[in-house]
């Protein structure tokens, strides 16, 4: 693991490095995001400001679907496809799900073995964080920084398991969702509002003997995509049929990114999109900010879990237990030594 | 307009009027739980404590569609057939964009003149408020009090442009959607997100030369509900045909209802998504106080712009503009005189 033992390292040190492209300084400031330690978060959001002028050139796309569907595997194969475009790719996690506790990246490493080896190619997993919105919150602040290396693609997978998918819509231009042939049984595990948030529908593993059965999933996909409204305005969602492991489909993939793109951008879809992103993401900064103070406060954790229960069981209204919990938390706020972290 | 001049009025007289199934004391606790006073509010905080183990009786039923659906028509006609089958019935109405100055419900009276009338049935238009939530709340908080008085049904009504639809939903156990024949044009309006959370679906209006449109409206509607989970588990959405004007198909709507509670009841299904709504609403309570505490500090409101406009344009993140206005928040907490009303 990097250690930021070494505080000599400035602000300086880490803009230029970043701003050269050094694959190490990169790792070391995004390491230095992580970190939970004030002191260094300080030194984070200083170098974040500093680069902010040189991000937001790159395309950002999103890649989810089951566990299972076979997203390291598509996401290399894709990967390596893109750099041999002459493309320079940064392939990052958001898994609330993975709790690191050093920061080995061996498992990503092995997980996409040739792309790794690619010089053009940055690989980074999962931030660990204690909530959605934490880790959420550094694979934002990361992508930033990959796009002042210099990377021209994002690739930003998700786990696809619960709120994950939410937020990395959030972040990304481009949204694309992996499903897996047989869509009948399958098809549960992925709500609704997730196929609603894609900008295409790929069916994976269509090789061999699941080729039938993939392209039935696709025209099933295809179908229920007539009853949905567009994930992006003016943009139509398509399913596709693809296999990362005989590379089928994988060249059109790409051929669909730059059409989105090509057909979204000169319309401001893409700028207006990242605007409202913006604007969400501090109103969720600032929600989350006020949820952590009350959810901190001594005295609303003396009364919280007996007053929602009181609710449950209908003992007293909502009203009457946020009223007396809310009142808590001024009094707290007002009395007594508080941590002022965020 | 009724008025709270006459302080004199004490908690019981409210409790025990309210549970004699007084009218005018019902209509004027409501009143008492809309005031902006501090005063009224504590004592509509007691009032809604002590008639609390009174309520939860009633059945919960919400009705939405957009302006124009018939729904003042439909539920007149509907409310006239409940009150003949022997139910008491209260008519709510959940209307963020209703500014009322004073109180008169003259206006929901001549809409439903027939139902007026009828001596079980008991009409209150939508609170006034600043916000959604505001509204939502008081009236969550009428629904108990016209369950503490004795009405077994409510049937509460929202405008159907935007949010209501979403808190009309999370406080009734039965959403049942009005649409118009002619689904092509006018589905538009609709929210695919609302159609999901609809336990039925009925085209308004199939009378006269506008029955063959709505049949088509209700295929199409059946059609596309095959590609949706039901809103509530285990139970089918339908799409049916009615008619308010001639009366054709109410019956059949009393008739699902009570299907769906004869269905839903054993299976605990109700009374699970009642404690999860007022799970929620304890959230939302709290997190409506937050955000309120927050609008209002005098150390935000003269940042906020700004921040939020550099944020907007990507010269600063939104980690830094919330991070500056989450420390301006905590100052202001420490320091000034606060408004401390919930």
């Amino acid at each position: 693991m990097e250690t930021l033992a070494s505080n000599v390292w400035t602000v300086e040190d880490y803009v230029a490095g970043v701003l050269a492209g050094d694959r190490a300084i990169l790792s070391r400031a995004i390491t230095l995001l992580e970190s939970q330690s004030p002191l260094h978060e300080r030194k984070a959001q200083e170098v974040l400001q500093r680069l902010l002028p040189h991000s937001g050139k790159a395309r950002r796309i999103g890649i989810t679907g089951v566990p299972g569907v076979g997203k390291s595997t598509f996401i290399e194969a894709f990967g390596c496809y893109l750099i041999k475009q002459g493309h320079a790719l940064a392939v990052l996690t958001i898994d609330p799900t993975s709790r690191r506790s050093g920061g080995s990246i061996l498992g990503d490493k092995t997980r996409m073995e040739n792309l790794s080896r690619e010089e053009r190619a940055f690989i980074r997993p999962s931030p660990a964080g204690d909530s959605m919105g934490g880790v959420a919150r550094r694979t934002r602040e990361t992508m930033l920084l990959c796009e002042a290396a210099g990377f021209d693609l994002l690739l930003v997978e998700s786990v696809g398991v619960g709120q994950s998918e939410v937020a990395l819509r959030s972040m990304v231009d481009y949204f694309l969702l992996l499903l897996l042939p047989g869509a009948g049984d399958e098809l549960q595990g992925i709500k609704r509002g997730i196929i609603e948030m894609a900008d295409d529908i790929l069916v994976n593993k269509a090789d061999g003997e699941n080729r039938t059965r993939a392209e039935q999933a696709r025209l099933d996909q295809q179908a229920s995509l007539a009853c949905l409204l567009p994930a992006t305005p003016g943009w139509k969602t398509e399913a596709r049929l693809c296999s990362a492991l005989t590379g089928e489909g994988i060249p059109e993939v790409w051929l669909r990114i730059e059409q989105f793109y090509a057909a979204m951008d000169p319309k401001g879809v893409i700028a207006k999109r990242r605007q409202q992103q913006a604007a969400d993401w501090l109103d969720d900064l600032i929600h989350d900010g006020l949820q952590r103070r009350f959810d901190r406060s001594q005295r609303v954790r003396a009364r919280f879990p007996g007053l929602r229960e009181a609710v449950l069981r209908g003992e007293t209204t909502a009203v009457a237990a946020a009223a007396e919990l809310l009142a808590a938390f001024d009094r707290n706020q007002e009395n007594t030594d508080y941590d002022h972290k965020n």
